[in-house]
């Protein structure tokens, strides 16, 4: 079966191609890995179901492989991949602990972009107190933007977006069941918000929000850059 | 064309019957009001479309009224009508200047059934430093119930109840726009909430969320009273 | 992996924290129940999976741990917890058989939060014949609020409020199929009500009905125990 | 423009072919008005708009025209239409004062196909005791079915088809704001009845809820007099 | 654990109490099944879940009992149950062949209300030559009312009902996908039917269904009897 | 203000630009004619508001217009414009009196796009007789593809597209009130549809029914051509 | 069980029955597609669950049969059974690798209507310079229809459409998670293209969408053929 | 009645406060106007009602006050004002004609707050030909951060977030009708983007994307700046 992975995005785009693993075959998935490493030195893989987990590893025994449970991501590095280090910093905020897996999820993409990440985690507004110091310290260190994830209420975004001076990426999670459940109600509020530079990405896209974060935080790092030299 | 307004509803539940003005006839109101009059020597009527208000007004000449502009509210009281004074306090709060007709609603019906009212308006969490001093005097002020009114992303309501040591009582407003807009997301966000203590009622309820404060304030009342005398 | 349980709650809000167990995996319970265990004397689970039932409580075995079966509870008490007895009063009527588990979780929270609890299951609206005389009982035992858990049509604790002197929870529960099936025509048919008096939390919270229900009880019992010294 | 009012359903269906007035211009009903009035003798008119009415009933001076207004329904009879009237009896309840046009609307379709109807308007759930004399009245004056307008909570039609020995026609209105409003919520707690026997007909459906119930009792009342000869 | 059911529901609405089995434990449903046998001879489960069918069986060895396959339906019988037999007739209508276990339901349950049945399965608007002649024949033998299961498109109901000189009753299943499965489209054109007289239940709910047709027919063949004597 | 009509089109497509005229400024609308007249020699507007209808024909009075009422349509051409014949034969059939306005728009385009058009009008499933023998004589006459605009529940089109031997494109009209008003119910009944060979667009949107249709049947009416030269 | 595959459809419509094979038991589907050889000498199924895929195999072993793996579809061809070749030609293009299997169903449905098929899979709008060549050929090749499946956003139809000069079928595919996940988003995409000739189909159904595109080009092609007489 | 305008924000955020005009009184209005003028020197109004629109005018008569009429947005300047120009390039792109107001009102906060803005406008996927330069320029001009403006099928967001190198936010608008319509096709497809890098804001939400825009930017221009002093 045919398939065409994208491998000339990351110079077209400054980011990488992510494969699904959720809705694909695991043959599919080594097909688009080997095509992603001969084209760019490193394969990403998010969503990884666990019956495909082992296979997959076991396809690429002579690479380095690095996974992150919790999101149930994975990135192949070829022999010759330099990881490059642009100087971007980015925020990963939690809501509750059940969010944990997604805003992992955006940490690995972040990471494979070049910035560094600080994680802040089970810090909801149902005990506020919890995000006061470790906020101002994210600031203090010159951070470009932040991603909070959050699911039930989805109210936390909207108050970090309330006092962030940086772009916020609202990340909603499936956490919360009954009416509005499955992160209904947190994306619509942080779609409603009334903090202002709050965007937001579908739930549970942490793929999709550590893009933006990174692209965001290189754009600024490169300018830092440039001139600095 | 027969009404049955129900004024035993006092008697039995401690709280009036109030006339919703919006889908009736302004014929049917002031018949229904008689009603009311008769049986409990007052009239609340709540929605009252402006082409009913001045021909309401002059059909309750004799009749001591009083309209609460921003709510669309208006009470007519009989000449023998005493109004009491429970020693309930409750708290009304509001996120926007949008939220306020409808935290003024239930303003209304809670002073309608003896209590007092502190309000505190227009402090959402787009800038919560607003709320602090104010929300920390309610308390110290021994409140007995407070309402939240919130529209778009209806996160006050979980950051209130995260903080109060009283029952609060959610009310959704149809204030913002676009998906999850006319109080939809608010209300969910609600419902969602991860902060304990929080019950709602629907979308522009204020009616419904001043009875429920007041029935809490009331019955909290009562048992300081008993036990003083 | 970084949880922040919050132990502070309780003494804040008069609420204790409650572990979501359904979302969270084994070890993380485990370790939010030490958490409350050290800061508060007792740790309460919530819809704990069955395949995480025995593992907790295997983890705690010199400690007094009490279920409640039907809702899926657990509650593991330190050896120097003493339970408090408010002298607040909770009602728990459900409409049908099928939402006894949803009224017994909000019933559990009830009991932990030191009132006592009567429960009136099985007598909803297809055949009110049976509600008559609990009811009454109920109100002559001077209850404090009353819990109505229903799905399906949810019309139960419209008819409740409509003759009950205290504030009533309406619990919609995710019985029922079809369109509006899964509780949602139940908490509409719920915050559309009629009837006075008559606040909502989601579907299937039997936790956040029981808190709520107990904020009240036991701010009313405090006003008799206060005066009565 | 071209349309086909279909004459032959009296005979067919033995239920009238009505006119929906809503969304055709007053050129088409009265031609498709002339239409029926020459097939069948008779031609029904609903949700006649306003600025309509005056215009069809000049178009019609020699004939007897008779309205409903609450219903904003029209019939107007040729010269030589014979009333039939077939034995059959029809209950129609609101639950309140804004549900009696909609009831209305189905009162009148239920006499003109020859049903003797009973009404009892305003007498919902959040006040059941204004329900019990009149609904014993109606079984033991041998109704053959019962139609129950209900907006809101939409709650009665449950509790009548609970206690009811004929079958029930749930008719839910557009009353009611916010979430589930505009007769959803009562649609769906309709749909998701516990109580056996009740069919429902869409929201506002008047006529669709009057042709149920009398096509019920016609057939009943056909039974009886075909018998008696 | 506590349960009412009730068995008193036969001889006030001419329907038997039936025993949703899918959301109760096998031990619940024994025990209900043992109370409607002391009380009016027989117990009617619909929804049995495949793991509680044999335990049921087991548990009433001495009884007659009967099981409607496609249903997963279940009647079990007291020694001295004598079945009636009322002379109404019902006709059972399904679109497809997966609309067969719906209409199933349906029809054990007018079967034990007393009805004769006649079923015509699987004569969809897809290819409607297949529904005429059997559909003349059912007019011919004096059908007092008419069940038609439909999922996807819904349509035959509204075709049905545009013919059928009787009450229709509209029975939704949930048989399709995509936007509108699972009978959503079903019911909703149902209830946009342009036919008159169809009336509908929920997605699903055979017995429903079954119920209303059946009260209908024996309410007719009451009359029929009681002149004929 | 900029805009880019794309006159292109036409060449590239075989099917004319249309300018919407519901949410543009009149001013929009005539400048955009005047682009596509330019380009094309002849301008298509369709929902065309009445406050826009006269000044846009003042701004073209040394053109011819035509209009067609029930539509909101205009078409205006340039005077070398010449109408092509090519041959092709649709059908449009509406399914109740209201549906004809957007099944008119359907017309319009298919028209100007060169084809043959006919109508038949008020056939619905209600009464379904009206149908049959306009239906053949279509399928006699060679036609290419059918178009069939239906509201309420939309069961017309599955119903044609059972016996048609042509492709059929569903055109829900946003006829109908309550739940699955306004159309939805009639296009998910559509998507739905148990028949064969039925495709879709949106609500209300005649002008995509009327492209689609004249595509099949332009492509059809070449093949003949290109053959018989 | 009864059932009545219409083995008529073929001659009456020109496309064939297809067995859907999801909601039926394996007895059924062999019943079905004997019933299918029996009248037509060929059967197709679709959606067989894999539990039925090896006993309907079995069923017919002395039968060529023929499976499509990724669409889960089969087709059993009786020993007279003689394929036509229409000369019709269709365009199936897929945006994600993910979506290829429903194009597949639809590519299968296509064929055995006597079609060739070209398809063009993974070429969706993040990368839309993949898209370009192959789609300019097949222009070139003389399509008469294009089908495209597409997943998440949808907008790969829209694209296509506003490009192809032949009619184009959009395919919605139930891939995607979140908000407008399982092919909402796509499929409402689609319903709002603003490219001119779309029509679609319902999510995922593959056979929809072959069978309409199949009925096009065979006519087309029939116009040819007969002309070339 | 109180508003408490959130004065500091700017400083905290580097984002103005902006007054939303449309549910809000010509009287608050002004007073809320005043309190940003004293507080910041400049006051913003978004979706001033018509209405609204001259009164303020008049109420502002000795200060500069700048209109943007599409999109009904106005900024007030008080004598010492003095615009500041950050460095920073935003692009504002519109799919049709009628996104255009929204896409005014993105560009109106992004000037305000110190960016250079390049319009591209009525450029959507119908004619993707109309995109290629201006967006090519678009990149070669060192654009920081782009704004997409899209209704109905909101594909064109997705298309330019597969080419461009920087962050994309994509601002569905409520332009559509039908299922899907009024923005919600629009936002949903945004949110199921399989492109990398856009984020998305609410409907019609222009502050919201140019806030979030302009933060980009400035953060960018900033770094430039500090740089290259
Ligand atoms: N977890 C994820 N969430 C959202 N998007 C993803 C995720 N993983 C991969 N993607 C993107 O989705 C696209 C999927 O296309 P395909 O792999 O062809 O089905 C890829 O190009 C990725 O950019
Ligand atoms: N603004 C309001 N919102 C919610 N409920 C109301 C409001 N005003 C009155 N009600 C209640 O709604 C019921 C309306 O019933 P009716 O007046 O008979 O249509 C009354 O008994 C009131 O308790
Ligand atoms: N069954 C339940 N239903 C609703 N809320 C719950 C339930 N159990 C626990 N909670 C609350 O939900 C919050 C979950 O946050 P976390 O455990 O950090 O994901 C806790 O603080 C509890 O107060
Ligand atoms: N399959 C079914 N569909 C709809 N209603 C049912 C069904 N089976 C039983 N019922 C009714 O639902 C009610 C369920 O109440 P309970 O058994 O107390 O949960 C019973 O009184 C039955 O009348
Ligand atoms: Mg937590
Ligand atoms: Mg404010
Ligand atoms: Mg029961
Ligand atoms: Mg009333
Ligand atoms: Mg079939
Ligand atoms: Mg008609
Ligand atoms: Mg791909
Ligand atoms: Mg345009």
């Amino acid at each position: 079966i045919e398939t065409r992975p994208d491998a000339g995005r990351e110079r077209r785009k400054g980011a990488p191609e992510v494969i699904f693993g959720e809705t694909k075959e695991t043959a599919q998935i080594i097909a688009m890995a080997h095509g992603l490493l001969a084209g760019t030195g490193r394969a990403i893989i998010s969503r990884l179901r666990t019956d495909s987990l082992e296979e997959v590893k076991a396809a690429f025994q002579g690479y380095t492989v690095r996974t992150r449970d919790a999101a149930r991501a994975m990135v192949i590095y070829g022999p010759e991949f330099v990881p490059n280090n642009t100087g971007g910093h980015v925020g990963v905020i939690s809501a509750g602990t059940s969010d944990i897996p997604v805003a992992e999820e955006a940490a690995v993409i972040v990471e494979e972009m070049g910035c560094r990440v600080t994680c802040i985690y089970d810090v909801g507004v149902a005990g506020l107190h919890r995000l006061v110091t470790p906020l101002r310290d994210l600031f203090a260190d010159n951070v470009d933007a932040i991603i909070v994830a959050a699911g039930m209420d989805g109210a936390l975004p909207s108050v970090v977006a309330g006092l962030a001076p940086v772009p916020v990426i609202g990340l909603p999670t499936s956490i919360g069941y009954g009416m509005g459940g499955k992160g209904v109600a947190a994306l619509l509020s942080m779609l409603q918000t009334c903090a202002p530079g709050l965007s937001v990405v579908n739930i549970d896209n942490g793929v999709g929000a550590g893009i933006t974060a990174a692209l965001i935080a290189n754009r600024v790092a490169q300018a830092r850059e440039r001139q600095s030299q």
